[in-house]
């Protein structure tokens, strides 16, 4: 009973119409494409734990069932965390395998990934870890060649042609299963979080046509990530075991505080950052977030990454994505390269931002937005293309990442640790100084420049294509890309010139003063930075992923610089820019109202426009009800006292008021159209020649939130965005008193008052049919 | 002007009396144990903002100021970090010398601590670290003889002589000059956060004696420590560099967001965790946490630990408190003891919080709260008394934490670290085979246990006195002492029984299986969270305070069993029952209302009660006005067309109309008592006789908060909560048609509508003298 209409639970609904004590079938869920009421959701869930408890008093099986109720958060978050940390290592071992799929296979066993064959293998010599006999390369394989120009033009070929296969089979199973599968699903998720149906976004067929298409999406080795998609499969999780318990599967408050949950364990999961996760769900995605939420996203994230790493898909049984570990600190002289990786990375995110939204607007006004398989197959083509002759693209983003952020150790054969060696040296293998740079890190810069710029240019077109597509790796391989070019340049620069003044100072000869790697992370986090304009969750998650601990400052300067600089040119991040880009109604944490104005100014209606749709409390038929809502798509209507008076009595919400009167014209004899609808009270007793009334007090409600037109524009978004609500009504008191009526006007003002928004509204309306975006009054 | 009224500076005030337009000298501030008006004060904010913006298009010299104004919050937190960074510092170095000056002093520079007059001497050997000539003992020096019973008698005496000399000059500074100095400042840090008036409390002579006798306090050897009132200086260095600033001087709200981050520098510097410390103000701290100022807390957070890293009073470069490097994973198996620890934690929260409570009350009540500091010097004569003959009693609890959190290397020569070593075992330093106990880790074991008992009483009774005194080394040591304990129980089982079918998968013999450290920093985690409830940033604070990046598992496993222990028992932690035995009035965010009443159940007059104090917009005089002011003892007036229909016009402030007739009276002439006050936009034109009106509209508040009577309660506080509403109107409708006037009841709720706390709110208003916590209404 308390589940159909909270407040009016209490006022005993008389017992003219018995029936109607039974909640009515899907009174209180919401249509597709509106916005929900945080406070009346709140209220139903206060109303549900309250029987519920004095339930428990009753019997033991209540008692039981109360506290499996009060348990149920966690049971959630426990599933939560195996499935999605399940899923997430599931992936990874499924596209380590494809990706190394277009360049090979493993002939003892051809499910292993390249790595994976070889680490069975015992002819595996040091120096060439990567290559056993057991993985052959297609060339190999099909002419017995694996060196020579044919070798490479067939194993390109192939590269090019599994590229476009894996791609072709992610938009084609994206575009038939689940168009909601595509993007990177955070600025969707988060104007969910913010209280709006998506429905079927989160739904089965989306997180499993998700799953398979991220894979083939990473796999392809276009320039995208799976950081993105795997807090929109977590949340997928989320929505999926939400259903299990009535308690959250029936509100849309509660099962919102699941989401942000399940988003933290996604992060959690992407880069083994439980911390992170957390705070990335606090700062960037949630709207609702109390302090249960935050422990419990806590939960969920820890459960998640140590799921992930019981099924240790990296195979260090590590739980961070990138782990390094540098053995010199950092110096003071070393922040002004630091801040400048800072500005560089605030330019970049404003570049990319602007680029990727004005190639998006075109998509979507020009033709081109009409062959997404087309445009798929393109670009993953010319990425193919472009990637496989340079070896820091052709490889997978990750391994690049972990490649650049590491320290040269003696050991490390790898092109970019091709120092120099002096010959009389004899010290530990750890702390080994500054040398010259070797031909091989001179190669190695050149290809890293190329691959910049490669990086730059592709990610641009990548983001936003209809496949699974994240964000957070392509933008840290093109900052780490940048921050190790300058690592390298200042550490050659302190090596030979360590009688500047500004070496001097730490920089002796035979010092090991400066590690290229820890720029190569600063520059990942400036770069992260600039685009999503995280700070904190940025900061932790970089250390998390790397085990730095001791390098928060430079991690904070890059980031705070890159945040200031991309602010400088535009506030939106680019989740923002994307929610803005589509339309959604969401309505900014962060937005500052800066003009002044009243709510008499914003309300509706102006002198001009019709009066404002009411209901009276005791005069209105059933009739007119139908005709009032046949005629206008406003999402709840006024109740007043009468047209005369016009005094406010409550609110009644349009979904209600149809389910209501269909069901009493079908279970109840004698409500004709002529039927008087009465919200009061009690009904008068009427002679028996008129027909039946309907009582419809119960889905009346008396409490609705109202405030006077002189309330300061500012004072009202901050209600509507702290209380969550979904309309609020505007009182205003006639100010001419030598009128005996007082009129008052009420406004109904929609939950997106936002400053700029009004064009895109009326768009966004024509676009999804919307109806609770309207603003209407009327006078009484 | 749009200063002195938010709401009603653009409606035009007529110019009836011009000089009005002028605000009052502090008509917007609050008077001292007051709760202020969140909305109000954002929207001066606002208004100060805009009028700011507006005014740099105007000249270049504006435009610097308004950028000034706009980086104003940057500096604040520069300067905060700063300050609070050095000032940790010295107290650190301070603590350090005058700790050791209990046992002797250092020949060479008296200023020296132990552990520095021992570094710059040539002659330590390496297995006598703390052993150099330099350093002598007090009885060595006096009498010659450094060994012996004299001379132990002697260093007892002189031990117990410093302790009450420092302990004496604590309580007695804090006595004479800063009465607000005591304690750990956290309870009352949260209610001013809270929206709460204390004056004084974060002022100059508090930070100035607080940091003093913080040194006294802790160097005394008495069983606490300085993390939390680390965290009340931090504030006051805040509240400080506020006064610099009219923006955040002259504003409550934006005040007590600098005060959150610094709040968050506090606990950064305290433990040298700037992510914990944030998280620690999120979680445990605030109140009003916008994202603005999650940004600028990590950065003076950052600031902060960065000052105490240069200062380096801990001498090893490292940010962390206790840095610990294990060697070894940790085993799921393990789990069972770390969660033992969790639940052994969480009855020690319990326990302490309920005997520290029930003390601290009879403290309040008897004879015991008139004599402070005989209190202190008992409390330390005792603590002394036993502590010395225990060494690990005897050093200082972070020295004590310290090496309870430590592995056991090869070259470690403590008593806890002496293993049977295999003669034949030549490994390499780092991983050292478990090993049998020898005779000095059990003579450890036996001191540990009587330090436990000793520590768990004695903090019982230490906090609360009258001088600085945090929680939080004290409640770790409790845990470090039970987890180092545990684990070496653990350690041994494992090596005499590798057998068992629970050791046998991951402990085989000469392997390094369990590492007692481990369990003595699970251990704490554990004692501390159920001490404070904190959990996500209590185990980012142990982490970042250790290091251990790892081992969140175990921590979290600990955390969250100690969290629901002791919430099974009472749901509140330290400080929140230390604000509720003090009677602030705090709203806390975590209690769930669970009661079904709405706002017409609350609010007031009942039936019986005197009609509700209102005020006319055009009929009252200046001396009814002055006899309501007298006569009741509201914060504010609820203004109403006429007494016959009393519809709601607008709220006026007490203070307001205070300071407005004063200023009235005055410097208007024929402003006389009987002078009719008109709060109408146009005051009627009057005949000459009658005395001049007082026209107040520009005081009236004409957008008050308010809700009807058939809103849930829930929401109501919720309201209240999420909008930092100072007071909140209820109108009701009057049901009876009958009567033509219209009566609606409006009720002046206040900020403090907590479920349990009508007696203590009365008990409170006794204490305090206190207004704004009466309710009141009245019928129009």
């Amino acid at each position: 009973r308390g589940d159909s209409c909270c407040c009016c639970s209490m006022n005993g609904a008389g017992n003219l119409m018995d029936f109607l004590d039974e909640p009515f079938p899907d009174v209180s869920t919401y249509e597709d494409f509106h916005t929900i009421d945080w406070l009346r959701e709140k209220s139903r869930d206060t109303d549900r734990h309250r029987k519920i408890t004095s339930k428990s008093k009753e019997s033991l099986w209540e008692l039981i069932k109360s506290l499996l109720d009060a348990w149920s958060g966690w049971v959630v978050m426990l599933l939560i965390g195996l499935l999605s940390g399940t899923l997430a290592g599931v992936i990874d071992l499924a596209v380590d395998w494809m990706t190394d799929l277009k360049e090979g296979v493993c002939l003892s066993a051809f499910w292993y990934s390249h790595e994976q064959c070889c680490w069975t293998s015992n002819e595996t010599t040091f120096d060439d870890r990567d290559k056993c006999p057991q993985w052959q390369k297609w060339a190999e394989l099909m002419t017995g060649h694996a060196e020579g120009a044919g070798a490479y033009v067939l194993n390109y070929f192939l590269y090019i042609l599994w590229a476009l296969l894996f791609s072709f089979l992610a938009v084609s199973l994206v575009r038939v299963f689940a168009p909601y599968a595509c993007g990177s699903g955070i600025p969707e998720i988060k104007t969910i979080l913010s209280g709006f149906i998506i429905r079927g976004y989160l739904g089965k067929w989306t997180l499993l046509i998700k799953t398979v298409t991220l894979v083939l999406a990473v796999s392809s080795g276009l320039s995208l990530g799976k950081e993105g998609p795997l807090v929109h499969v977590a949340c997928c999780c989320g929505n999926l075991f939400c259903s299990l318990f009535s308690k959250y599967s029936k509100n849309e408050g509660k099962r919102r505080e699941v989401l942000s949950a399940a988003a933290a364990a996604g992060v959690s999961v992407a880069f083994g950052a439980p911390i992170g996760g957390v705070l990335f769900s606090l700062e960037e995605v949630s709207y609702y977030f109390p302090l249960k939420t935050l422990w419990r996203s806590f939960f969920a994230a820890l459960v998640a990454a140590f799921t992930l790493r019981s099924i240790n898909p990296f195979g260090n049984s590590r739980l961070v994505l990138f782990y390094v570990e540098y053995h010199t600190p950092w110096y003071m002289a070393e922040l002004v390269p630091f801040i400048l990786l800072g500005v560089f990375g605030g330019l970049w995110g404003t570049l990319f931002i602007r680029a990727n939204i004005a190639w998006c607007r075109r998509r979507k006004t020009t033709q081109l937005g009409k062959y997404p398989v087309l445009e798929v197959i393109a670009v993953t083509g010319i990425t193919a293309l472009l990637a496989y002759p340079n070896p820091y693209t052709r490889r997978s983003t990750s391994e690049l990442i972990s490649e650049l952020f590491n320290d040269c150790g003696a050991l490390e054969s790898s092109q970019l640790c091709d120092y120099v060696n002096n010959p009389n040296m004899s010290r530990p293998v750890d702390d080994i100084p500054d040398r010259p740079a070797g031909p091989g890190v001179y190669n190695a810069l050149w290809q890293l420049t190329l691959a910049l710029i490669f990086k730059i240019v592709i990610t641009i077109f990548t983001f936003g294509m209809k496949i699974p597509s994240g964000l957070f790796i392509p933008s840290m391989a093109v900052g780490a890309i940048a921050g190790r070019i300058v690592g390298i340049a200042v550490e050659q620069m302190a090596y030979h010139h360590h009688d500047w003044i500004i070496f001097k100072n730490w920089c002796r000869p035979g010092a090991d003063c400066v590690t290229p790697g820890l720029y190569a992370m600063v520059g990942a986090a400036a770069c992260l930075g600039g685009v999503t304009r995280m700070t904190v969750s940025l900061v932790v998650i970089m250390f998390e992923l790397t085990g730095g601990l001791e390098y928060i400052v430079p991690l904070m300067a890059a980031a705070v610089t890159s945040k200031w600089v991309a602010d400088a040119f535009g506030k939106e991040g680019i989740y923002e820019s994307h929610i803005l880009l589509n339309g959604y109604p969401y309505l900014d944490v962060r937005d500052e109202f800066t003009h002044r104005t009243l709510a008499t100014d914003v309300m509706r209606p102006r002198r001009n426009d019709p009066p404002l749709a009411v209901l009276t409390q005791d005069s209105t038929t059933v009739e007119d009800v139908e005709t009032l809502i046949k005629d206008t798509d406003y999402n709840g209507f006024p109740v007043v006292v009468s047209r005369e008076s016009e005094r406010l009595i409550g609110f009644v919400q349009r979904r209600d008021l149809t389910l209501a009167i269909k069901n009493a014209r079908q279970k109840q004899d004698g409500v004709v159209s002529s039927s008087v609808v009465y919200f009061t009270e009690d009904a008068p007793q009427l002679p028996a020649s008129n027909p039946q009334p309907l009582k419809l007090r119960r889905i009346l409600n008396l409490s609705p939130f109202t405030v006077t037109d002189h309330t300061p524009m500012e004072t009202v978004v901050d209600i509507f965005r702290k209380l969550g609500l979904r309309q609020c009504l505007v009182t205003r008191r006639q100010k001419n008193k030598n009128k005996q009526t007082k009129n008052t006007y009420i406004t109904h003002l929609d939950h997106l008052l936002r400053k700029k928004t009004s064009k895109k509204r009326e768009q966004y309306n024509k676009q999804h049919n919307r109806d609770d975006l309207c603003e209407y009054n009327s006078k009484y």
